[in-house]
């Protein structure tokens, strides 16, 4: 009777989630696995569909196709509205599961600090949808460029700023650096792409604050040389459809464009604070949960808070970071715990191991910082590619994005540059019935 | 100065335009084409996306990556509200483009036999948009079936009925059985895939009218061994969100099913309609402009229209069908007419080359007609293969569909299998709060 199973729930199939999953795979225990979502999604290489190089199927994995053969794993789609950890139940908008042990790993979503009339006017990166969407927001600027007879407009559609200089903003930086200058190069007719302005603006004093200072200057360099303008200690006091408000220091400017992508602030998913209230435990500023030393609910042994969701005091100092491979220690912990409570074992303590911190600036270029070892260029470059291949190793589609990946960089190609979703070409154009006829050829 | 040279404007970069195009690569003419897409789309394989197996850019490829080295060619993106036959000018939303040459291949779309508001319930199978959502549609109701109780809503869900069963709904029919029996088999821990319904509805006497009678009743019996159920001399009455009323011979019957795809029927594109008022054209019942030997607009020499939207009286017979083979030899046709011309050559009359037919059924199964030799099951599916290889040849990412393809074929994997777009997660599901851990287990 599997019913008498003792029962696991883990809510998100992310990095934490995914890998709890995967190594309970032996346990005695009856598994469900609750995602909005089908797939899992690989987040660190979302910005190569955003770019057009990847396509989404390249980085995401159904999860029944990763659980088909994991009999104690039975996978349900549905959005969870509220946990009751009293009850030992979870609300979905499928009906009530009831657990005997909990990983509640629902991840984070985008934060504008507040300013959520932002959100229009500069998309996050989070889902799949935010990068066909971000794609398409590219890629149309470019064709509205084309298009265009006015000189003021056409700069503004060729303008592009990225918020935030976390290794997302640093991606898309240099992303679009590549677009512009290398993929685009003959498309058009009108414009010249690579006169597109890309501009970074980073609140803090050096871009990616989690390496040391040496390979921030090094990447600020990189991205510099490629025509990136990187503007530090500015921050952006507004947003609207045709202008960013920026201020460096006492300085206010307006940049006007059109396309603003926001790569500044995460927080929490909210269901974090629903189980907080309900238990009585604190939330950070970021809507983090603060677990205990095993990872657990304060006063709740059984339900495990993991991932970009959990607020863990490193070491009685700042709490980790929102990464994969934190959510991923934290989910082979939690059950390496499960397993050991059941067979009635001593609990561990979860200790996260900083195997160093990894990111790509663009094309052949990355950092790398492992504490008695800092690098960039094309060596950690290799290196990137190298552990993230490791990583997509686990599943079945790698082959595949490796190839399409080393065909993109030999070629330049991005052959995934499509406009898709609702269908409209540039409604906001602001000089119809002009005559294309008249469109300038491009001097060059 | 380029202005001054011949000006031939292409309207479509499906088969038709991309190939007049292609062909005009070293004419003395300035091409301007114009689409409302940034891609070119190979629609042969548009149920391959449906299906889950392939990503929307392996049969994508965006125009100005098609044309980047053409020099003589530029891509417009722009939605065509109105040409101007007189005037020689056509009206996008981005403006007034003047011609001297114009060719319109704006191709079709669905068409519900003046009943529209099947539309909602019964998607047809036209663009990426279409392809995507159709596959979330498959996806969603094998994932609903999974968390539904009442066993008669689970019927409902696992039940698909394909209405048409010309060469887009027996690939469809065959797609859905490889999908519920091979693909979906160990996914599941409530239902069983293999259990679903599949429906193909013919309102002929058999599938594949184009094709002789001898190889329809081989895709039959294929799809019949796969589980499939033809439905022939059937008629479609009604479609509601949860039923279909279908019509055989004199008997109604009702089949209940939350899945209808619209394989059925296909409609000119609206502007067809403008021009051929414009013009004082004919139109045909199906909205196509009944084209002169020269597949010129009558009274207007200078005003091509080709593929999908044009009527061809074949040898003063049934007008030619909408397939790719008849538009790429009309643009090309169109190409050299434009040419000679402009060489002052006598001018040659369009002549269609019927090359044969070639249907796939499903896995390593497909039915091929040329006239001379008819052969149905492997060979049919190798040479259908091979064909269709060929003509991707002409794109960039070819080498890549062949390997996703190949590796799909070799482990029923559909990587693809993406429920994106709008995130609902069935809103519509009939039994809320239900328990789902009262699930009863799969009996297997």
């Amino acid at each position: 009777m599997p019913q008498a199973q003792h029962q696991v729930v883990v809510i998100g199939g992310g990095f934490g989630g995914l890998t709890a999953v995967r190594r309970l795979k032996t346990a005695p225990v009856q598994i469900k696995l609750i995602d909005k979502r089908n797939f899992h999604l690989f987040q660190p290489l979302l910005y190569q569909v955003a770019g057009g190089a990847l396509s989404p199927a390249n980085i995401a994995s159904p999860l029944r196709n990763l659980f088909a053969r994991q009999a104690n794993c039975q996978v349900l789609l549905g959005n969870v509205s509220r946990i009751d950890p009293a009850a030992r139940s979870v609300t979905t908008n499928e009906g009530i599961v009831r657990y005997d042990t909990l990983v509640v790993a629902a991840g984070a979503t985008h934060s504008y600090f507040g300013q959520d009339q932002w959100e229009k006017y500069a998309p996050g990166l989070k889902t799949i949808e935010d990068a066909t969407n971000i794609r398409a927001k590219i890629l149309t600027a470019f064709e509205e460029a084309e298009n265009e007879l006015d000189p003021a407009v056409r700069k503004r559609l060729l303008t592009f700023v990225i918020v935030g200089g976390g290794p997302t903003g640093v991606e898309l930086a240099g992303t679009l650096a590549d677009i512009s200058r290398l993929s685009l190069k003959h498309d058009f007719r009108s414009i010249n792409p690579a006169d597109s302005r890309i501009i970074l603006v980073e609140g803090a004093e050096r871009v990616l604050t989690p390496f040391p200072p040496r390979l921030s200057q090094h990447a600020t360099e990189f991205l510099q040389q490629r025509g990136v303008q990187v503007m530090l200690k500015t921050r952006v006091n507004e947003i609207q459809a045709d202008h960013v408000l920026v201020k460096t220091q006492d300085q206010e400017q307006v940049i006007e464009t059109r396309n603003v992508l926001w790569a500044a602030g995460v927080q929490a998913a909210p269901i974090g604070k629903q189980l907080a209230e309900a238990a009585g435990a604190s939330l950070d500023r970021s809507g983090r949960i603060v677990v205990e030393p095993d990872l657990s609910l304060p006063g709740y042994p059984e339900v495990f808070v993991i991932g970009d969701l959990a607020n863990y005091p490193h070491q009685g100092e700042t709490p980790l970071p929102g990464v994969a491979p934190v959510a991923i220690q934290q989910g082979q912990f939690v059950a390496r715990l499960i397993i050991a409570r059941l067979q009635g074992a001593p609990l561990p303590q979860f200790k996260y191991l900083d195997k160093g911190n990894l990111a790509t600036i663009g094309k052949w270029s990355a950092v790398a910082d492992f504490g008695w070892l800092k690098i960039s260029g094309l060596s950690a470059w290799v290196l990137w590619l190298f552990v993230h291949l490791m990583y997509i190793i686990g599943f079945r589609n790698r082959l595949l994005v490796l190839i399409q990946w080393a065909w993109n960089f030999l070629t330049n190609d991005r052959s995934a540059r499509l406009i898709t979703g609702e269908q409209n070409t540039s409604d906001t154009n602001s000089t119809p019935l002009t005559s294309v006829s008249e469109l300038p050829p491009r001097e060059n």
